[in-house]
């Protein structure tokens, strides 16, 4: 393929910076797997043509390479067909669109074998276009009245099949447990079992006839899915029912309606992992501090769960502590978000997690609780842990 | 883990049919890579639970197991730690909601290893939930006045930092070659160099110029992207300046808002693969097929893009030719849509590959006419091989 995008004649260059760049474009750092006999220039400078302008340079019209390629800043190679390479990329090629973004990061290469995106430098005038989370973890400790610095629990509702009558019946359980954060389990759409309004109005008057009774304020979350029209009116709807927040899959609901929600309901939004899983392979994909961390942060979730280390999941502790501090680092006028991890999470182990992940966390327990001879109580039980750890 | 679910007492069973199954229950073929140890039985067990329930069945109520976990229907040792796997669901758990659906699909395992989804069955009870394509082949021939059984050709607007007017350029003079497809390259999203309003008026323009000049009928298709309030605007707006038809990523723009558009917008929609590919793993994700080839099919594209054989992309022949089996396969209600490869097809070579592909094919090429000496003279002799096709 001719090339003639201009690379600085070194293959090396300074670590790369964990602040933006001065220069105002969007680093992305790459580890590329070299196919037998590929130069790691020639790679990194296809993908910079790949992303941006789709064709070889030769053929680009007058004045565009500088200002819409990606430029190649750094080529360093790490082991046998093993590159990092560094691209930037000016602002002005996203636009005001965040799919436009995740197309920039990923779109087309991710058709092509070997290419993992590990780190993003975010410019602040691509930041600036998120709307990041509405409440963050202030806002959202303010609304579950969780005035100390702990951690707090969630539980979600299980299983699928169940009745409405059935799911609010946990709600209340869990509720009266002082759980702070009750959510549907990511399966629960509008099946016939458990229909969308029937369910979240069954669970809603539950949780609040136990904070009526409790004093407490555990707020219900449920999972929201929808088309345009069903998800407006689903959202008009649970503000006028009063419901707190909801549960969202931002790569099934679509990337855009979450930075809707967070601009526009006024709801909490905790975000799941759902159908991502495919983009964190070792030598594919993203970094899930990337996706989970950034990303899901930037398009306005409050709180990001994952699968923590020791699940079935491929992530491991550093992976797990990577999303962690994407979620909380300071990042301008973007609030901080809650790590929720979930998935092979013991409940007598909560103490080690808490004490590891510390009081910034959402513990999400599921089989764990469900699992013991009373759920409630050994909720109650975790909460007591939770709250002995924010004194 | 605990597990009390019913399955067959002998592990082989018989191939899996590729019609729909009698009983009605959505069946996945899934092809595991076990660890060091793990039991087949107990894996395909996790994953019919996993997708389901989400708890072992141990600790579910009463009565929901059979009602809602997967049911292990197959498994087999296909090699070293290989295992073919079939597990049917209940199309009671999906619902009405086709983000439910994905998530039943890929969702929770897809954060897990070694599982790959390499068939399903579609019962008619979840096919009539998609709305498939509003046009399809025979719809959009007859919208681009393409009477006989002939390809069409697609060419693309690029690049990305072009203004509006050089765009329109390229349309104008790939309508007056009669390019029966002219869409926007998938970065074109709303960026400063060419705002999406004025770059499809600009288009709209020069292609009706062109048409009413040679009285042909090029089909203009923008790139649309946005939230829900963008969306529902532009939509309005296409509709309003006669705009024909639409270019979509779905797994950008968000997979239930193409099924509203393919179900409400008159528009044509053309779907493109952009953030797709990490699910193409030999041992991880889904076969090609059954997301570009049905499942963007079900949704509503009449033409989907995919990366032919011999680009960067990872796929072979085998594949290619799959997905397009995939779209045009007879559906019921639903409607075969066009294959469109592209990406590292030769102008030289389109009369092989319509050799290969048959006439229900639209050729993208990009690169190919933008290396020619005049793109447009390139476009229209790759043209005059397509209607040769046709004849």
């Amino acid at each position: 393929m001719p090339v003639r995008v201009p690379v600085p004649a070194t293959g090396r260059g300074p670590a790369v910076s964990d602040h933006p760049t001065s220069d105002g474009r969007l680093r992305v750092t790459y580890r590329l797997t070299l196919e037998e006999g590929e130069q790691a220039r020639m790679r990194a400078l296809g993908i910079a043509l790949e992303q941006t302008v789709g064709m070889p340079a030769a053929y680009l019209p007058r004045g565009l390479e500088e200002k819409v390629v990606g430029r190649v800043e750094e080529v360093e190679e790490i082991g046998e067909r093993r590159v990092r390479a560094v691209v930037s990329y000016a602002p002005e090629v996203v636009g005001e669109d965040l799919a436009q973004l995740l197309d920039l990061l990923f779109g087309n290469i991710s058709l092509q074998a070997g290419i993992r995106v590990v780190a993003v430098d975010w410019p602040p005038a691509i930041l600036g276009r998120f709307p990041g989370p509405a409440l963050g973890i202030a806002g959202l400790r303010e609304r579950a009245e969780v005035r100390e610095r702990r951690p707090l629990l969630c539980a979600p509702l299980r299983p699928l099949g169940s009745g409405a009558g059935a799911l609010a019946e946990l709600a209340r359980g869990f509720a009266a447990a002082h759980v702070d954060l009750v959510k549907d389990d990511h399966s629960l759409a509008n099946q016939p079992s458990a229909p969308f309004r029937q369910r979240v109005e069954a669970c809603l008057e539950a949780v609040a006839g136990a904070n009526r009774r409790t004093g407490g304020r555990t707020l219900y979350l449920p999972n929201l899915t929808g088309g345009p029209q069903d998800l407006a009116r689903r959202v008009a709807w649970l503000r006028e029912v009063g419901c707190p927040g909801v549960l969202v899959s931002p790569a099934l609901l679509g990337w855009a309606n979450v930075s809707w929600l967070a601009r526009s309901s006024g709801l909490a939004i905790l975000g799941h992992p759902s159908w991502t899983g495919s983009l964190f392979a070792r030598d594919h994909g993203l970094a899930p501090e990337l996706v989970l961390g950034d990303l899901f942060r930037f398009l306005g979730c409050d709180g990001v769960v994952y699968p923590n280390v020791g699940g079935r999941s491929r992530f491991d502790l550093r992976t797990c502590e990577a999303i962690n501090r994407a979620l909380r680092r300071p990042r301008g006028r973007i609030r901080p978000a809650f790590p929720v991890p979930g998935g092979g999470i013991d409940r007598s182990r909560v103490p080690l997690w808490i004490e590891r992940y510390g009081p910034d966390t959402v513990f999400l327990l599921g089989s764990s609780l469900y699992a013991a001879p009373d759920p409630f109580e050994a909720a109650r039980e975790v909460g007591v842990a939770m709250r002995g750890a924010g004194r």
